[in-house]
Order: structure tokens, then C-alpha cells, then sequence
């Protein structure tokens, strides 16, 4: 069982290639077969096949053979994780500007308000 | 000049690997200097700057020396295309099962009405 950084590391890693993207992409308008998804591609079988493993370790896909038809499927769960990540870093890197807007607009108060200065 | 794609693959590339995306939580929070950096990481400063070399080749950092402090800041619009390219997938994906909710709804319905059946 893989904890969440190295989920997240084999999730990254599989989304860092063209072709792995491009499945993805065809996977989230439907669950179709890997003869289907290798059609467009310019590659043979076997080199789509390992593309699909690197997909299926990391979580991104799943896939099931029924008969001697294997069907692909986009699992949004990874997807979200890895989303989730970048969208958490996005909010901590507003939250500094936030707080250094606010540091800003201190300092350009009256010195007299910011200070309690009375004279 | 890289193009989209390229540029993509190297963002995920960076984001594949637990300490850069330690040293871009950190950078999140507001920019800070390699040394301080370097500081929490339990490993050699060259070890760090590799790493720091490939968050900026990836476009995901950016940094400036002054005098003898190299300084770091996060590059958001890099991490905003790649929280684009899965935010595009998901919405796809959900576009997928509303069709998909769409058609068993069809399905549901009275056969009279679907098919203008008059009898």
C-alpha cells in the first residue's frame, strides 16, 4: 500500500508524458477498449500497453477484460488528488499576498492611527 | 521555446517528487532564500540546487541573486496550467455522466412517449 506522497509521486510521474495525457484525455469522455484508444495513436500495442501500466499503477486508470476485450476507464479519485495538491498551494500562495496586501495597507496608514501616536 | 505540451510534461516531471513539492509548499507561503530553504531538508545543499534546477527549468520557480543570497519565489502561472490540464479532464468527465444520466433517463421513460408511439 502506497502512502499519499508516493501516490502522488506516481501520479505526477504518469501525467508527465504526451501520450499518457492524451489517453487520459479520450478516457474522460467515456470508458472505451485498449484497441480503440491505440487506433489514434501512432504506436504499436505493446508501447500503448506500458503506457496503460504506468496509468494503472498510479491509480489514474482501471481496466477490466471481459471475453478478450479489456476496457479502459479514466478514476477520477487520483485525478482529484493530485488537483487537490496544486489547489492547496494555490490558496497558501493568495493567503501570502492577502497578508502582504494587508502589511502594505498598514504601512501606508497614518502614522499617527497605526501608532497610537497622539501629538 | 517550449510548446504547451512539452512545458506540461516538464511541470509534472517537477511536481513528481516529494521534496520539490516540499520546497514549492514552502515557497507558497512567500519567497525565501536557498539557504533557508535548504535549511528543514535533510540533505546536502548541491542535492537541494538539483532539485531547485528542476523546479525552475520547469518554470514552476523562479529566482534572483542578490549580492550573495539567491532568492525564491514560487511561479504560479505554471502550476495554473497544470491544475487547467486536470480541471479540463474532470470537467469532461462529469459532461460524460451527465450524457451517460441523460440516456438511462431515456431509457426510463415511457416507451409511448420516447418514441411518439400514438396507439
Amino acid at each position: 500500500m502506497l502512502n499519499k506522497s508516493e501516490s502522488l509521486d506516481l501520479t505526477f510521474q504518469a501525467l508527465a508524458d504526451s501520450t499518457r495525457r492524451s489517453i487520459l484525455a479520450r478516457l474522460s469522455r467515456g470508458p472505451i477498449s485498449v484497441s480503440e484508444l491505440a487506433r489514434p495513436l501512432s504506436m504499436s500495442l505493446p508501447a500503448v500497453m506500458q503506457h496503460l501500466t504506468v496509468l494503472e499503477d498510479s491509480g489514474l486508470v482501471r481496466s477490466v477484460k471481459v471475453g478478450r476485450v479489456r476496457t479502459c476507464r479514466i478514476e477520477p479519485k487520483a485525478l482529484s488528488s493530485a488537483e487537490r495538491w496544486i489547489n492547496q498551494r494555490r490558496s497558501e500562495w493568495h493567503r501570502h499576498f492577502d497578508r502582504l496586501g494587508e502589511y502594505l495597507e498598514m504601512l501606508n496608514k497614518d502614522p499617527g492611527e497605526s501608532h497610537g501616536n497622539d501629538d
